[in-house]
């Protein structure tokens, strides 16, 4: 059973995803998450900043957890991250566009402003990084290679998410799907 | 001679290409722009919302005429994509990476919660998309193919502006720019 903590991080997460750190306030979290407002402050004695790190972490690692998995349940490299990132266009479809990029727009928002929320996103672009590198690597692909690869193919979900939510349309996705495989197949 | 309604919009380009929509406050264009707060109102009486659209617009118009310079300098398009690109490298950490993705943030701080300013940043896209696919289809790319590979461009560049800002290094975008390059040359 979810604790009266993992609600409120849960509710942030879903939160910071749709309208990003700026717009989301405590008031906001207490009451999605129905906790009684002491417990916010109790289980996140350093606030906002403190609980928005937290999340950002948490939805991090579940973000790690499933490029892996599914990375693994295709074999070849190219049509392994072919699959990862179409399966993301249908989410963010089915989502109504309010989804995709969860850490995307706090990223941005305290990228200039905000030491620790930036460390703590930094961190995560490099585990998702790492194991799309793996998984290239895996394939037969030099470790250079496969880090600059890994490095496009994230940039490039991060900006179709973008371009996916603005246009309310999963073709973009679609779109880089298809670029990035090519690309991966044609590499060596 | 700058206008007091251009010094609004320039110090509103600014401050939302740092900062994101939401952080922006009304006192803090007045203060920056030097601009009496009655001049604001003056010239938009929508308010926030109205002057974020115009700002965007407006920036969104400036980097559709240096995407088209740029490429126009260098004939073989690969090669212009990859140069274009690195100039955004340097442009993000000279910055101190503060700038670079003039309406990343904006967009998706909108795209659930604003028809308005999500339709005003659609549009940009989609504009920035076809200058890349024009050049492409210039070195003889089918208008199809080059379109996707724009729009995997725009997508990549969005993202790793993020990667860049995160990690306070120029390196994401250079790799992009490595494997853009590697991708268009050798897509027929």
């Amino acid at each position: 059973m979810a604790t009266a903590r993992d609600q409120i991080i849960e509710t942030t997460c879903n939160l910071l995803e749709m309208q990003g750190y700026h717009a989301t306030g405590l008031n906001q979290i207490v009451k999605e998450s129905k906790s009684p407002k002491g417990s916010l402050y109790y289980y996140f004695p350093g606030g906002k900043e403190e609980l928005a790190a937290e999340a950002v972490s948490h939805v991090g690692r579940i973000v790690l957890q499933r490029i892996q998995d599914n990375l693994a349940q295709v074999e070849d490299s190219a049509e392994a991250v072919r699959a990862f990132i179409r399966q993301i266009a249908i989410n963010v479809e089915r989502s109504g566009f309010r989804s995709g990029g969860p850490i995307t727009t706090i990223a941005m928002e305290t990228a200039s402003t905000n030491v620790g929320l930036r460390e703590v996103c930094y961190h995560i672009y490099n585990e998702w990084q790492g194991a799309f590198a793996s998984k290239l690597e895996q394939g037969g692909m030099d470790a250079a290679r496969a880090r600059r690869i890994a490095t496009l193919i994230i940039a490039a979900i991060e900006g179709a998410v973008i371009l996916c939510r603005t246009s309310q349309s999963r073709v973009p996705m679609e779109m880089v799907s298809e670029e990035i495989y090519e690309l991966v197949r044609l590499s060596p």
